[in-house]
């Protein structure tokens, strides 16, 4: 428990953040934003990115490797940036991080859709969130009436990662393409169902139409973290002096580089740990004693 | 020495293949077209693809890892069927694979495309393969003086991977802007450096005009690893009968789906084998002895 917070006031222990890359600062962000007094210790799988075109029981594997290296810094709550995590892991996660809270980014922007708009929700996402319906599940599992319509779209991550702008044609006619469906739905709201995807909200906004309320991960996600610590009495309310510690599986020089794209700020630490250490983060005999 | 092929006869060896991914299915299509009696036996490292986004340190130890699974199967040669592989390893996998001959698809292609022509050569690759600078030293290697011009076309490999057609507007617009350089360039060949770029072809070709030569890797290579063999008098000279065994670190029945569009016909039959076994194999105490 050493790498936690002071162990007099539970409050200052840290939210633990992981993601299988980058796209997860995006949380990060908002989480910040939200709550500038936390500290984060950040994980992004960066030697196994990317987890959407993995099989189910391989991301369950990675996700639970993961978090069980971040309980090593007893954090009060882990928050799971991956949407393809969350969708593929959440219950696995809850039981191995118990009593430990956690928080994925699948169900709290459910719950935002549902409560954006009374109409048809649409979702975009990677091939493995689509192909999982976790999106349909969770709205369902609220209204079970409500009319979802999800979309794939392979090519947003790989453009956003090019560090293509928003108003790059060929970013312009992917999109076009990619939402023609969803266009003919008229949703009340639109789910942007992975971590990239705020990058390109701008030019998601000006295709769909003012009259759809865009979703972002991010921002239903730090609403739920503050709502779930401030329900435990473990928030920290410090209006500054928030901390961010990163770590990456590989490559921390192309991790600092790129995170300013996702998380609005540059990040010059970052420290590495291999996928071997993570592995062994999960032997049984490690589980919650670093 | 239990799987390879008949021990009294060397040519009967099968010729080992390793990818990243499925990739690498192009090249073992050429190989089993000139040489129609070869056992192959490839493993594609799903689980970890792709390595084009890796540290190069992290590149070199999965292919050293690929490398001594393939040499449980004995083989009489390995061919690296990765261009991020071969850009970041190949020096250490011949050291590694000795005596057992190891041909990477960067030095044929480079030769191959000397050979089509007096001008500039043209290079399209991934981000690492294009950063490494791997085509601009094996062409400088056998002449000094040739113009190389190399760009990365990162979106390449996940628009092949999503199954859009070559007369799809998207592909030919991310196309065009790629090229766009190399079409200025004029070159006599252009070197396809990525082992999906052969199924966009066709379109490639139309773009950069009849008078550019296009050099696929698995041309090149099938022709190398025949002379290889035939020097060293391990061809298997039969005209049929070859085999294909498929192995994949990750979500077999993806890799059987996928498997037609890259090497020509489907494969039924793919065995899984984890990332941990892989990593067990390159144990010092394991090395030639399965």
């Amino acid at each position: 428990m050493a790498n936690g917070g002071s162990s007099s006031d539970p409050a200052a222990a840290p939210i633990g953040v992981f993601d299988s890359g980058l796209g997860g600062l995006t949380v990060v962000r908002q989480l910040s934003r939200a709550m500038p007094g936390e500290a984060i210790v950040y994980l992004g799988d960066t030697a196994r990115v990317p987890y959407g075109i993995r099989s189910l029981a391989t991301v369950r594997q990675y996700a639970l490797e993961d978090a069980a290296f971040l309980l090593r810094f007893a954090p009060k709550l882990i928050v799971v940036a991956c949407n393809t995590a969350s969708a593929a892991a959440v219950e696995a996660l809850e039981a191995f991080c118990r009593p430990v809270d956690v928080v994925d980014v699948i169900r709290p922007s459910a719950a935002a859709a549902l409560a954006a708009s009374k109409g048809p929700i649409g979702v975009i996402g990677t091939e493995a969130t689509v192909a999982s319906g976790a999106y349909e599940r969770a709205i369902h599992a609220i209204d079970p009436r409500r009319r979802v319509v999800a979309k794939a779209c392979p090519l947003l991550v790989p453009i956003v990662e090019e560090g293509r702008d928003e108003a790059d044609p060929i970013v312009l006619s992917v999109l076009s393409d990619y939402l023609r469906e969803l266009q003919r739905l008229r949703p009340g709201a639109m789910i942007l169902g992975c971590t990239h995807y705020p990058l390109l909200a701008r030019a998601i906004g000006k295709l769909m139409g003012p009259d759809v309320a865009l979703v972002e991960s991010g921002e239903s996600v730090a609403a739920e973290v503050q709502r779930r610590l401030r329900a435990a009495g473990l928030e920290n309310l410090g209006k500054s002096g928030g901390t961010l510690r990163c770590f990456t599986t590989d490559n921390p020089q192309r991790f600092a580089q790129l995170s300013e794209r996702f998380g609005g700020r540059k990040i010059d630490v970052v420290d590495l740990v291999g996928t071997d250490e993570l592995r062994s983060a999960i032997e049984p005999a490690d589980r919650g004693f670093p």
